[in-house]
């Protein structure tokens, strides 16, 4: 599921650059879903935006706007900025000119070149030089484009099958499997332990490491597509927890010799190739392999020509599950010297590590977490990352010290930073929000701390009367632990009335609703309902993320359980408000999130008037292997886990609204989920209410999520009036 | 949509012999959901019953009793009768004795044997002998049983092919098809025009006569069925309008030669071969085969030996269509003489042929339609049918003098009426049912018209407080045609009041809703709403049955239209009476019922408060070729027709609430149909409800139907109140 939240983030970041917001709306009017809703008309005219895009060319700053690039070759006075290059600069180097360059990337391992996209290719441009060193048109029908760090390859996928080309235009096919489900160059084991690709360049570019998964052993799932003139199938193939699993593979590519090694993994075929990481020599690689039962990790180095297995640097197990998701990363110039991310003190944090496998030194330590790496500075001493420490709601700039262990803060305003550093690392853009901060880019020397704001966001809804969002804490079901909390307030709050009350969820891991980013996280149906006069309530429970494993994994083998008990604390807080109708609340998720909202209303019956659950688990012996057993063990280790977590079984206790929405293309949490649940309310005389988004995955987007919205809307208002 | 419709008959006429009504209610209750809808756990005790059922022996009446049969040797003296055997008689004879005898069947062909079924096998029993003459088990995975007239053969399918057991359980593979979708022995062309079965025994059972279909050419149309670990893929081959069809032959097997022979039927393939029937001495068969255009049929005798065609009878043409739905019938002992049901005059009458295709005479005549027929007396000189000759809310029973053409009728009171001849003809029962006559058999001398009653179905309502139905009729769109209604009223009706109204609507060709049968056969759901205070009103539109042909085609090409303009009338007449509330009025109908309530709302959007259409059909180019091009012509042929009669370019108009229901595995009205629709309103940005019968196909039938009728309910009280 956490897949699916990504995208969604991605389609918002990718659009708003070609529709900049315009305020041109009058004061006092309330807003529209098509203005509060992602795919709504006028959304990115209310999404904050910072005017100019700024990336490291070096140490020299650059400043993007639409088709040009600025150069400020001093950071120190970043407002001197002089015309780099234009868009059609580099246009003008191509054979083939009427192709438009739509955006181009500086990335630090390619300076002094940089990359460009246009519709047909990727190609390398020289800023200096204003050469085009190279270009690669890409191939019909390929995918998944991965150029090597020399710039000399581009590999990507075809179907199944994992392709090479090279700057002679000549294609190499790699892997030839001719059975659709052995798919090469692809992210495996379904996105899960930080997968995202399939495809890794050694750091020379010599040789290519790619996954490559078995999915023929794997159940078949048969969606259909009623969009065709007749009902199409379109089989996926979706392991279920506690059925046979696909099997992995990690391939090496050696571009001189043109020969392919797999690496000797040997069994069992279903355990979990993860994080895979290059030594800087490009010899060897490195795997985080976990057993199937997810409770025991082993760093496991192989050599890259031969596919021998090096030795196991090290292992880590845990009584419940063991999560990697980071790779290795070796200190610059060093293939002695790397960092690891674990949890195994309990939160994230960072390690330090010699080649033979030997802990150094642990890097970071206390009751907070590790939330992101930037990397090294130029001379490896220095290593950037970001962090909880000061607060689970906020993410703060840090920098340690590898010698001598010493940290630095860099961040003091309040907020969610992250950063882009400048390729010395003397240099890093710090770009934030908060809740009162739209956003901001700085501009921050690391030496001394001096930073300079280089652009902000205005506030889209200045003109607007916006509902007041508040954040605070609760204790938790074990009555110790602090749960935060944001609480969305009608537009015309009045103390001494009495508000319907909605709980939007999702309650996951790997999740976290309230953070200090701009109004604490709330979205815009948030605003649409509280300009309804709805109130609306959003709280991360134990068994969500950034503080650490025990609060995350007390859900462990029952998931719904722990978490449910935390919103019936939320609910307590609600209820306990002078201004709440504790008669007239509801409850929305979806995803996770649906599966809590219809937790609440079958464990707790008599707490709400209506509630909506979009694209719901209902059942785990449902869900896919990897996440699944991470939380849940299988149906036969863990089968009153399993009842215990299952909706079905309790569907007769719905006594409340409960609208239930799925998509009927959903490859991640499968149709049968909402209508296996259905089907038990039927048998149990209970009546659920049911809508279905026809063409969409696991979540609706588009234009349609603005219906969505407006349904679920209509939903509220005909069952909580 | 017709087999459907049959089905749930079947379903209820099979059950209510095992659950006999017993009155234990007390007065004033309101009847439940349970006690009123077929699949409730008491429906069966409200459903009405004739004590006693009746067979014909001969001449002698045979009264049944759950495990034994009575003989009543002088049918002139009914009540004098006597054991004749018990099912345990039958058993005993059997060499397996433990398996029980579950029905006796008393065919005219079969005397003086009678056959048995038990839970193994079907016998031949002789009464009078008392001996069990043989006894055919049946072959696992058999279907579609067909016992040769001779009682030497038992033919029926497994999977897709034939076979046929003999008297020594010598088995023989008729058909040899490894392809599944060449399907042998089943009904074909989809249960269109009458057919109800694959397998034809020639009179003397030496030949047999089948259908073969060859489905390879038919779009696959994906079911799904989730009620598996992981939903499991379910195909069906579904030919759409204006698709490629299926191609249907005629096999003759001899069971002397153990040849087969298929008719020589030729091109174009995808023709109809409908309607067989045996020349009496099984040397030949009659065929009535239709265009794929539907509108050219061709009565051809083929030799039964070689598949010859032997020649061309006659031909029927209509400028809209023709369908043929009723085989022809040999006058008894005259291989020279039958009789033919024909709409050619513009009403189904009966026509004597001699064996060139010479008509001799036009039997019936008038501007009413024969709508069953019962064979021949003995002699073949009388035949014997219904009409709706009196009134087309009526069935009367008549018999034709085939010599002197002079037409009799048998019935005087008024109501719907069945028979079952004796034998000779010179009795028959008489089942019949009116408004107020909940079931009735009167044993008739045809001779001289005398009529004992023999028994009386209580009415099973008696001691509730009952809603008032009434019956009448209104003036169609075209302001000239009858058109027949029932209105049911609230059962505490105050005149004085003003009631919410619901439509309950079909609409659609092969139905007539109203008639005088029990309660104007009005159903439990009407009696349900009416104790809740609804008024429910049921009309016949032009387009649906028993009224011609002229009434029924004036909806060719354009479904939907005429029929609505109608049911306009009827909302007028609503509208018009005191005591209904015109801002209440609510629509519900399924399968074609379902296209109309939807159509309703889309073409007259402020009319109604609120409408649910179960399996509804929304676009007729994704029905079925058979009944879609009959009604529709082709897509091509007819675009005009098909993009007004559709209802997915009227999503925008929808305005009040609608209640959209599906079975996911309906294998008639496919669900793309209503996701499609529902995919139209989310772009048009209207806003139907949705629900869905996992596992049910185009009807929920079973318990499930008193959950889908209380949804309902609730729809309304949510929506009407």
């Amino acid at each position: 599921m956490k897949k699916l939240r990504q995208l969604l983030l991605v389609l918002l970041a990718g659009f708003y650059l070609v529709f900049p917001p315009t305020l041109y709306a009058q004061h006092n009017e309330q807003l529209t879903l098509e203005e509060l809703i992602p795919g709504g008309k006028n959304f990115y005219r209310f999404y904050p935006k910072i005017p100019v895009e700024y990336q490291w060319y070096g140490d020299n700053l650059i400043a993007l706007k639409s088709d040009s690039a600025w150069i400020i070759k001093n950071p120190e006075k970043p407002f001197e900025t002089q015309l780099f290059f234009t868009y059609k600069d580099i246009q003008n180097t191509l054979s083939e000119k009427t192709q438009t360059v739509y955006d181009v990337i500086f990335a630090k391992n390619n300076y002094p070149l940089v990359r460009f996209y246009t519709s047909r290719g990727i190609g390398i441009y020289h800023p200096i030089e204003k050469q085009c060193k190279s270009f690669f048109t890409l191939p019909p029908q390929s995918k998944n484009h991965e150029l090597s760090p020399d710039n000399a390859f581009l590999a990507y996928t075809k179907g199944n099958n994992l392709y090479l080309l090279n700057n002679n235009r000549e294609e190499t096919k790699i892997t030839q499997d001719e059975n659709k489900n052995i798919v090469s160059g692809q992210a495996v084991h379904r996105n899960e332990f930080g997968i995202t690709k399939g495809i890794f360049w050694s750091p020379n570019g010599k040789k290519l490491a790619f996954y490559r998964m078995n999915e023929t052993t794997v159940t078949d799932y048969p969606l259909v597509d009623i969009s065709a003139r007749a009902a199409q199938l379109k089989t996926i193939k979706y392991p279920m927890a506690g059925m046979t699993s696909h099997e992995v593979t990690i391939g090496i590519f050696d571009t001189t010799t043109q020969e392919t090694v797999y690496l000797k993994t040997g069994s069992p075929k279903d355990k979990y190739l993860t994080n895979i990481a290059w030594n800087p020599d490009g010899k060897s690689i490195y795997v985080a392999e976990l057993n199937r039962e997810q409770n025991h990790m082993k760093l496991i180095q192989y050599d890259a020509i031969s596919g021998n297995r090096i030795k196991i640097l090290f292992e880590e197990t845990h009584p419940k599950y063991v999560e990697p998701l980071s790779p290795i990363l070796f200190v610059p110039d060093n293939s002695d010297r790397f960092v690891q991310q674990s949890r195994k003190d309990g939160y994230n944090h960072l390690y330090l590590y010699d080649s033979s496998g030997k802990r150094l030194k642990q890097l970071t330590s206390g009751a907070w977490e590790v939330t992101e790496v930037f990397g090294f500075d130029e001379k490896g001493r220095h290593f950037f990352f970001a962090s909880t420490q000061p607060s689970p709601l906020e993410r703060h700039i840090y920098s340690v010290d590898l010698k001598n262990s010493k940290i630095s803060r860099y961040t003091p305003t309040p907020g969610i930073h992250t950063i882009t550093l400048s390729r010395s690392g003397k240099y890093f853009t710090d770009q934030y929000s908060a809740h009162d901060n739209p956003g901001k880019i700085d501009l921050l020397n690391t030496q001394n701390k001096k930073t300079i704001n280089l652009s902000s966001a205005t506030n889209p809804f200045a003109d607007y009367d916006m509902p007041s969002v508040e954040q605070g804490s609760l204790k938790a079901a074990d009555d110790k632990t602090d749960l935060y909390y944001r609480l969305v307030k009608p537009t015309d709050f009045n103390p001494t009335k009495k508000y319907p009350a909605i709980i939007y969820v999702y309650g996951g891991p790997h999740s976290q609703l309230v953070s200090n980013r701009w109004r604490f996280g709330s979205d815009g149906w948030e605003t649409y309902m509280a300009q309804k006069g709805y109130m609306i309530f959003v709280m991360d429970n134990r068994g969500t993320s950034y503080r650490g494993a025990d609060f995350e994994n007390i859900t462990h083998r029952y998931l719904g359980v722990e978490e449910t008990k935390d919103h019936m604390k939320g609910v307590e807080f609600l209820c306990a408000l002078p201004y709440v109708d504790k008669n007239r609340l509801g409850i929305y998720g979806w995803s996770f999130g649906g599966f809590m909202s219809i937790n609440m209303l079958l464990r707790h019956p008599d707490t709400f008037k209506a509630g909506v659950a979009g694209g719901p688990v209902t059942d785990w012996r449902y869900y896919e292997i990897m996440y699944g057993e991470r939380y849940m063990d299988t149906p036969e280790e863990n089968p009153e886990g399993y009842e215990e977590s299952s909706l079905l079984n309790k569907a007769d206790k719905l006594k409340s609204r409960l609208l239930i929405i799925h998509g009927d293309q959903d490859p991640i949490v499968v149709w049968q989920h909402s209508l296996q649940f259905l089907n038990c309310c039927i048998k149990a005389g209970t009546h659920p209410d049911y809508f279905i988004y026809p063409g969409h995955g696991h979540n609706v987007i588009g234009h349609d999520r603005v219906h969505l919205h407006e349904h679920i809307t209509y939903y509220f208002d005909d069952h909580m009036k």
